[in-house]
This record gives C-alpha cells, structure tokens and sequence, in this order.
C-alpha cells in the first residue's frame, strides 16, 4: 500500500487545533490498512480522518482533565504508544467475543462493544450503563406489556373467513422495526465461505445484524453500541454532538424531541448559526462554541463557562444522559418520575402490571426517584439555563412544564377511563378477557393519547418548541381523540343496546 | 473583568466587511458586564458577538441611506456615542415599564418593548404595528369565535358518569399552546427575593413569562417581540433571514409555510447552496449575495438588484409582511383578501360573527383590501419574482394560484354545507343551539378541512411546494375528509331514523 | 453592460479546483445579457456562478475521461470555443420547438428540453429516457387507474340536496398537484403582447406552464425537463447531488425517501458532516469527498474508490437510476420487480388492468425484469454498499429488506381482501359496479394501506431509517388500519342485517 493514506491531513489540520506528531500506525494495524484500503477504502478513508487515527493513548493520556477524551486512568502498555486502529479495537479481548475468528492469522471480531471501548473510555461506559438506552432491549422485549405492543404493531394481520388472525412478527421484522433503535440480539451461528476480492474467506454468520440500536446485546454479552452515536470509524464528536444524530430515534411522534428541538428558539438559532459554531472542542464552551444549546449541550457534554484557563464547570460529561431529567415524560402510560433502575423490567406497580404508573396514574413510587432527587436533578439543569437565561425565566419555564405534565397526565387517564369502561362493558376485549389491550381500533385510539398526542404535548413544553404542541401533533389531537373515543363508546353502546332488542 | 470579551473579533472580521473601530461601552454596561460576564456568561458572549457590540448609533447614522440599518433620523445624544449594550436597552423608559426595578443602583427592566427598540429603529417598529403579527394576542383572545376554538383544543376534558365535561385551560396552559407564538400578556405582581451568585436580591415577579410570542404585550402595554426573529442577544439579521427561524411559528398543518418552502425548487436550492450565501448584507443584492429566494426574501428585506454603487431597489423592507400579499390563504373559514386593519377583532360579517367571511364564503368586504388593493399587491411581489423569472412564468404561477384559492374554498363549502345539514337536522349541537362548534367530532373533521387540508393545499400552491400540498397535507385529505364526513352524516341519520322506529 | 459580471469569479476560485482561462460569450450571448443583466438580474447572476458561463465545450471535451463532465463525443464547431450561455442553449434546434419566437432578431424558444441538452450531454438524456421518470407524464395521465385516482384527489367535491358529487380538476389544479412532479404538457396557444422593461414585447402564450416535473411534455414533444434536478441556470452539480433536490418530489408519505434518509444513520452523518464534503468533484471519490451516501451516491453518481490517478471505478453514472434496484416498492399496488420498459402504461395484469400485479398480488411477469435482472441490480448496489460496509453487514441487510417486501405485500393482501369483500357484500361499489375505487371511505383506508403505509415502511427498510417505518408512518399504521377496514366491514354488514329487518 502506498503511503497515501494521510493525503487528508493538511485538511484537517484546518478544523483541529491539536498538534498532531505524525501518527504511528501499529504492525497489526498497518496490516489490515495494506488489504482494507482497497476492500473497504470508505471504512479506512472515514478512519483516517479520525481523532483515532492520529493520537495515542499516551497522548491522549497527557492532556489537562477539562481537556481530556480518555477517561481511563491508565492504558494497557501494548496500546499506549500507537494511534488506535483497526486491530487496536477488533482484536481486543478475543475470548469474550463470540464473533471472534481467525482472519488472515489475526483473531478479531465484528462488533466491537462497550468494554472493548472502556479500555480507554471507562467512564462513558459507566455512565452508560445507567442509561435507560443500555437496557433498552430487555425494557421493551422482556416486560410482557410492552412486548404485547410490539407484536400487535409489527405482527403480520391476515383476514381469512370473514375473520381477523395475527402472525407474530419475525426476528427480521422485529429488527426492522422497534428492535432498530432499541436493539437486536447479535447471535453467532458458525461460519460461512464467502468469495472475496482477497479470494475464498471464512467469516461468522450473525444474526440481528447488522444493527446500531442503543441496548443491543452484542456477542460479549455486553449491552449498547457505542456507535448509535459516534458513528462509524471517524468516531466524530462533532456528529455525536449533532441533533440530526439523535434524530435517529427521536423523531417519530412517540419521542419527538427532534422535530420539537427545531422549532423552539433553540433550534432555529441552531439552524441559522450551527455553520459557525464550534462542534469539537473539549470542554465545550458555552457562548464561545456555540450560542444555544443542541440536545448533547443539555444532556451529555462537559460544558464550561468564563475565561482564561480556568473556566467554570457547568455540567459534568454524563453518558447516563437522565441525570439533568427529574420527569420521564415519554408516558408508558403517564409521565412519572425517572425510574430508579436502567433496567425497568423490575418495576410492578400495586395491580402487579409491569409499568411505573397505575392504569389510573398513581406511580409506582417504590420503584422511581423520589422528589428530593427530582428536585436535585431539575436544579442541575436549571444550572445550565442560567448562563442564558435569568432566574425568572426559568422558573417560569419549568413552572409552565409541571403544569403541562399534570394537564395531559389528566387527559390520558380521561381516555384511560373511557378505554376501560368499554372493557367493562364488553364492548372491547381487555385485560379481563387476557385479550391483548393493543388489537382493537378504541384500544389503538387510546395508545396514541398517551404515546403520540400526551408524549408529543410534553416533548413541545420541555424544550419550548410549541408549534408541534399544538396542531402538529399535540393539544389539538389530545382533545379531539377523547371525543372520537367518546363518540366510538356512545355508538358501540346504542348498538349493543339495539342487538338486545 | 478581565478584558477578554472581544476574544471573537478577529473571526468576526472575516464574516462582516464593516471596518470597525474599536468599541466604545459606556460606563454602565461595563457595570453590567462586571457581573454579568459571569452571571450569564451565555448572554455576554452572545451579545459580543453582536452588532451592536461592535458599532455606535453614531456610526450607525452616518451610513448611506441604502446600507443603513438604523432607521431613525436621530438618536438622542446620551446613546449616540457608546455602542448598544444591556443598559442602552434595558434602563430605557424606565417609567413606562410596570417590570423595571431597582438592580444595583440601576433602574432596569426585564422585558424590552418595541417602543424601546423604536428609539434607533422606529420605521422597523412602525411597520410592524400594522403587521397582523402585532395583534396576535388579541385576534385570538378577543375574539370570541376563536377564543372558542382555544378554549376546546388546550381544555381538560374529563369523563365522569358516563359524560364528558371540559375544564377551560388555564393560563399557564394557554401560554405553552397557542399564546406561546401569538403571545402572552406579560403581567407584573410584585417583587420576590432570589438567592444569586451575587447574594440575595429582589427581582419582579412575571406572570405569561417567557414569551417571545409575535404579539405579545409587554409590560409597557406595547404589542410583539422583536426577539421573536431577531432572537436572543446576537441581533443577529442571519437569524432573522434564515427560513429556520419562521418554522418556530409556521411549521404545523395551519400554517405550513417551512415544510412548503423545504419542498419547493427555492427551498431546494436554498438547501444546497445556502452555505455559500451572504446572510448579513444590507442592502440584500439578488443573485450576488442569493440566488434562490428565503422567506425574507419575498416578505421583509429591502432587495437590490443590478450594478455599482446605484443598484435598483426590487422592493422596500417591510415589517408589516403582508403589504405584497393580496390574499390571506389562512382561512378563517375561507381564503379571503386581507384585513385592513391588523386588529382583526374589529370585524364582524352580515351574520354578526366576528369573522372575515360568512360562514357560506363570502368575504366580509368593508373590512377587507379592495381588488385594487390586491392588484397592486400582487404586483409588487411579482416584481421580485421577475429578477429571476420570465413573464409567462410568473403570470402562470399566480393565474394557477388563484385558482386553487377558488377550489380550495369551494371545497371549504362543501365541509360547510355537511356540517349545517347535521346541525339543522339536529345531529350535532351547534350555533343555533349555543353550543361550542369545535367539540364534536363532526365538528372537528369541517375544522381541519379549511384550518389544516385547505390551508396546506393553499400554502403548497402560493410558494411552489406541491409535495406538500398532495399527499403529505394536502388534496388527498381535502377530498378523503369530506368523503367521511358525508359518510358520518349518513350514518348519524340512519341511526336517528332507526332510534324513531 | 459594464463588464462586471464576472466579479464573483474570484471567489469562485476557492471552490473549484479547475484553472479557468478567460471565458469567452458569444456575440449573440453578449447581445442577450446586454439587456437581461437589467431585466432579470437573478438569471444571470446565477448563470454567471455556473461552470456553464466559465467553460467552453471545448474545453470540456479535453478532460481525461473520468473527469469529463460533457459526455458527447463531439459537439458542433459553433458551439466549440465559446461558454455556454443564453443563446447557445435557447436557440438550439429552433424549428423543433412550438415555443420558437422572434426576440430582438433572434429564434429563441423558452423551454430547453433533454434533446437540447444532449448536445453536449447525450449520455445521460439517453439514460434517462430509460428512467421511469421521463415517462410520469403518461404513465399516470394515461393509466385508467392511476387517472381515476386523479380525478377522485383533485376533483371538486360538492353537496347537493344531501347528495356528495364530483367535477373533475381542472387542468391547473392538476399542474398545482400531481402534475408538478410528473409533468404537465406544455401547450403553446399563440403570441401575446406584454409591456417589459424594454417597451411592448410579443412572447408566446404556454399552458401548463412553469413546471419541472421530471416527465414534462416539452414544446418540441420531448419528455423530460433537467432541470428538475440540475436546477435553474447555475445548473450547480451540488444542487444535484443534495438529498434536499430530492426532496421535492421525494418527503410525502407515498415516498418518502427523504425523510427516511435523514433519520437512517447516512442522513446523520450527512446532516452533521456534510458541510465538509466536496459536492463537485467528477468523478466522486468514496470516503475522500464524503463519508456517508447521499440519493445521488446509490443512485446517480459517478463513483471511484481508491488512490492516485487510476481509481477504481465502483458505480458508472447512472440517469435511468433504477439500474442497481431489485424492486419498485413503491406499491402499485404491491412492490413488485422493476418494470422492463419506462413506459408503463402498455402493462396489463392477467385480469387485464394495467397494474404490475394482480389485485391480489402476484405479478404481471412479463412486464417486469426477471429473478436474474434483479439479482443482478442488487449486486451493483451491493457492490457500493461494500466499499464501508463488510459481506455481513450488507447481506444482512438485503436480506431483512426482501422480508419487509415480503411482509407489507401480505399485509396488502389482507386489507385488499377486506375491500374485496366490502365490494362483494354490496357494502361499497367497486370494480363490478362501474364505480370509482378511489372513492368512497373504505377505499380511502385501502388507498393509504399500501400507497403510504407499505410504502413508507418499505422505504424505511430500504434505506435503513426504520424511525421513519414504526410510528412515524409505518407498522403501526399497517396493521392499525387493517383493524378499522375490518371494523368497518363488520359495523357495515352489521347494519345492512338490520336494515333488512
């Protein structure tokens, strides 16, 4: 391979302030770059315009705390002095990989996970294993409610003899759909031949994959991907920063915080402005990076504030991301207090449904944060509005978002009534009959109270981007579905009541 | 306060071509600096990075006529030789604001008013008083049809013994809805101690705040928010031109200009070579600084054209926006020629309802433009277009404007006539009866004909973006809905029949 | 005219790496500028900004083979050594065109068609005579099915005496709707006299016109119009290349390739690294000029792969664009394999309607590429998706995507079969009864089963942006709407049991 591959340098040399020595590529690595560079050239040329590609650990190491990107406190020696590249990642930790072979004498792996990362960035990995994300596989698979809602979603609906049956989804479906985001099982099931342009190759054959989701359970048995968010192998902050990025999954109408984020002030500002900011410095200066917050400023990144060399720390890096968040207000059904645990299988409210509220509201409060921690984590981000923002104004903003919280709390358990009455009266089949509370079109109205119009309401009032509150997906559809569900009730009554006569 | 807030200017120099000397900051905003640097270090940076951080009213004053930004003929001398800091703004007319207080020896107040921004910019301000924007707040909550409207769609309604009952919103609730764009009153009810970074100190207490809602009513009893385009401390006109920033009023099913304009060929363009455009010149030079039109574009900014040092004016800046559009395409029921007056709440058509049509269509004409009104309209906004466009094109594009006007409202009237017949014939509950006409289902499918299907249908047709106006929001659901709201009244009268036998 | 009208040339030096020689315009182009730099100032500063007004095709034609952007073998000698401005392009082939008028002593004509471009370009007006694009026009126009399906969303609904009716679009509604995208026909209908700038004028008088719909019946009887994509007369390949030029055609719910594209891990890194791609290299180099695929990277471009001046050739360009794709999963009713010629209209399925498949689903096979066409298509696409992504990835992939086909064709079949016993059972009329398919409620929810639902969650899977595919506008919709057809049915069998009693 010619010695091509840093053509990009003097590029970059343009948008990074750090100066780079010339990189020292290990042997392992500079081995698969003389195949890979013409197999895959995208995978390597995304590479080489990486951070990865041109610091080591021990210069990475050397950095001032405020400055640092590796956590770690040490790197294992054989790591230290060579920048981080293909074999760096792919043949760490061999023996707890199950999609570990042997590939041209070298045994790597696939899917690199979250402790091959922690080796230099532990503490995101910690963090991250107190996401909600990082358990976002078993939280929807493994609670037998949620799961019901994935199979009456994604399951196939045929009509035989007058009559409506239902196929449960498949593994491709279910990976196609909700498992996309929340994450797929990666199994290994043996090897395969395959042609190459190297010749005759053997490679693992995985299923659930490929796959970015946030809780996917990767072949170490480990949970997340890194990658949902520094994605691919430029490992950008500056597109884990980008809002576009968490668009990824937040932008459907059950989490829209995404087309919320772009209407409120903050967005448009970023929109008209995000062209001159600054996306990769570390720490992440408020005002001087950029002039208003994307999603990373107010739930992920260390941000700092003031001048000279000593500038104030205003947030902490959290990967945890929920740490600055006193209300879950994605309602499954009402919006409650953040769960205790990431893992939310756990939680059995008093019926001994699996969910963190009551039918009727009341949360389960064993199981979540208590006020005084609520009120600890909504003074954290208030720290953060303030470098903006006067003490009046935000307190009327979270004012204005408690009220918004209760309100559509109130609305969904109306529908919640209304759903349940139809049980009671058989006109639906519910919970009693152990039928599935997701088929029928007045179970489906009552669904998207809660997940789509209350979820949407909340998302438009917590990030102030009102215009998707209230005709786009919000207040408009919240009080119309209560009416149409109320009109539904009125009709299937008076035809029960005529089929008596 | 160490002297390092003009940090940025060297990056700025390469954005503006203004030679700028070096500022001048009066002895009271580097009194509000001392503390505030630190305080909202965000608010500090922002506003450095402003214009006026950097340039005097003086200066400002003697730009030629073309080029200048400050529209006054003067500036009252104490402001004439400092550049525009927090006091300029905010110790101005102390006496008219119900918000100001005592702040360190300063009379200062909160919430800067219109009237305030006057003192350099009075034509902006006086222009903006007859933009329908400027009343928002009490076109919406002063008349009593669309205060109906509000009360229906933000209420909590409640289902109790079978019944459904609605509780109107509350204020907070409003201002998180539609007040949040059409703007809250900002009420003052004492003054409060808070605990600062600087000890304890009394601030007002403001009620409807934040808000930078177009219509807002300011403590000093003014209407709008220049803030609510020219957003935050950085004044920045690259915000206020940008599309992004209209999409925070103007992006749901209403009013979907943004999502319209995305679609449209200008949008496009807009999309893909926006990054290479001059956001900032003033005067605004078509084909040199744009070459696709932004929402400015054709509704604000003062626009040359041509050569040297005389360019010609394409058309003069105008706050008021709508003095080059001949209809209103947001129906209220129908499309119709624009209000005279920006207060809207003064008109009332023949059946005595404070609406610009009858309910059957025709135009409440005494309190509307005149045809040569909108003749003349039209043809300032067609000389625009002509910098880019040939004649046939857009005659065409306005010939087949019109016409979707006609279609759009005729269909408007059918939904209408359905709704009057289930009312007549006592199958919903409606003016005669003195019964909200937003509650009922019925009711709700005849509203999001003309306030979401017709106006997107509308909206997709002034400005070229027909994928929006087809399937995405449009024609499809014009016709679809009026097919099912037929199909309702059939069965409401089949079922009635039935009830008799 | 003063000669200022290449004064953006130096910058446009920073951004293309082509060393321009002094470009020389024509005489006759000279004579057009003279007076359109005054009368349309934004064509010619657009133009003045395109490689059109810096090379001549001379000068194109020397390029070495990959970097040409002029596909023609040669070019006329008059045409040689000047750019290519007004004249060279608008009196092109003069008596071909119906729009040919005398203007200033000269033949011009206001609509340049795909024959004109193919002067210098006739690779790829050759190609795209091969997309199903350039025929959108007659392949919906003069399609029984699809036309019904026109006239029921356009029409004008009215309500008459309790009775609902329909008059058909007019011809501009249709050119305000559908036709936009598709196409209209331009009709030239004689000359009118118009007062310009330049004193009274005759131009010609054109129909069904502005439009840029990609199958438009052009003046001379060609199909097509470049400027769909390459728009306006900056004819900018960045345009081109943008997923936003897409858009226009390409964000509603029948297909939504867009907004799909944005939410799939490619649109987040285009969305947040795109700003540093190069948008005009020729040819265009995988991971050197961008690190994720735009629309135009799978479908259109020109890509190379690799290092130094002989890169590997991974995709010839392409304006039939539907060369690397197995399927159309833009249902019709089903997906199905890609139509053999671009004209649909001569496909008829064994029941004889001009479908691609039976109404319950099997395909018209004769009409449509066979197995080995479309394994080879995919390995053509395959073979880009390689260049960043392992065997593993990528078939994973495919195969996932062949199971959503799979899936939403089933659940096509079941919402068709619920129409079909609506139709049976008299409930509503149909195909047997002589009625319009389209138009009743019931056919409405069949309509959106497949035209917006199946085709969004194909797109999803397609493209990888499932967020796009479950809440958004997919899965959950698919089976929700199968739920209310079948209550439907059941309610309107219900009640014509009754009805007999």
């Amino acid at each position: 391979m010619k010695k091509t591959f840093f053509l990009v340098l003097p590029f970059l040399f343009l948008w990074t302030s750090t100066t780079i020595a010339s990189p020292v590529v290990s042997d392992k690595t500079q081995e698969c770059l003389s195949c890979h560079a013409q197999v895959t050239p995208g995978i390597v040329a995304d590479w080489e315009q990486s951070l990865h590609s041109r610091v080591t650990p021990e210069e990475g190491l050397e950095k001032p705390a405020l400055k640092r990107r590796v956590s770690a406190k040490s790197v294992p020696g054989n790591l230290l002095k060579t920048v981080v590249g293909c074999a760096e990642c792919h043949t760490l930790r061999p023996d707890t990989h199950k999609d570990t072979f042997d590939h041209n004498g070298h045994r790597i792996h696939i899917v690199v996970s979250p402790p091959d990362c922690s080796t230099c960035h532990p503490e995101e990995a910690s963090q991250y294993s107190r996401n909600l994300m990082s358990h976002a596989y078993a939280n929807l698979n493994d609670n037998p409610v949620y799961h019901g809602l994935v199979d009456q979603v994604n399951g196939t609906v045929t009509f035989t003899g007058g009559k409506i049956g239902i196929t449960p989804p498949g593994e491709q479906t279910n990976a196609d759909a909700c498992f996309y985001c929340h994450g797929t099982v990666i199994g290994v099931s043996g090897m395969r031949e395959r042609e190459t342009a190297m010749g005759e190759m053997a490679f693992p054959v995985l299923s659930g994959w490929p796959n970015q989701g946030v809780g996917r359970i990767n072949p170490d048995a480990s949970k997340g991907s890194c990658t949902s968010c520094h994605a691919r192998h430029q490992f950008s902050i500056k597109v884990a920063r980008n809002p576009a990025t968490c668009s990824q999954c937040h932008k459907g109408p059950d989490v829209p915080a995404y087309p919320v984020y772009l209407v409120s002030k903050h967005g448009n500002i970023y929109s008209s402005l995000g062209d001159t900011w600054n996306f990769t410095n570390v720490p992440w200066k408020i005002g001087a990076d950029f002039t208003a917050p994307t999603c990373a400023v107010c739930h992920v990144s260390l941000l700092v504030a003031g001048e000279g060399d000593q500038p104030e720390v205003v947030a902490e890096r959290s990967h945890q991301m929920n740490d600055r968040l006193a209300w879950r207000i994605f309602g499954l059904v009402y919006a409650h207090p953040h769960p205790l645990s990431p893992d939310t299988t756990v939680i059995r409210n008093k019926a001994g449904l699996p969910l963190p509220t009551e039918l009727t509201g009341e949360p389960a409060a064993s199981f979540l944060i208590d006020a005084g921690e609520q009120k600890n984590r909504t003074a954290k981000m208030k720290k953060i509005c303030s470098n903006c923002h006067a003490g009046s104004w935000v307190d009327g903003h979270f004012a204005r978002f408690e009220e918004t919280i209760r309100v559509t709390n109130e609305m969904t358990l109306t529908a919640t009534k209304i759903l349940l009455s139809a049980w009671e009266k058989g006109l639906a089949k519910g919970l009693a009959q152990n039928d599935s509370i997701f088929n029928e079109p007045i179970e489906r109205m009552w669904v998207e109270e809660w997940l789509f119009f209350a979820n949407s309401t909340r998302f438009a009032s917590a990030m102030a981007g009102a215009d998707y509150g209230v005709f786009a997906n919000g207040r408009w559809y919240l009080s119309k579905n209560i009416r149409r569900m109320h009109e539904w009730l009125d009709l299937a009554l008076q035809r029960k009541e005529e089929t008596k006569k």
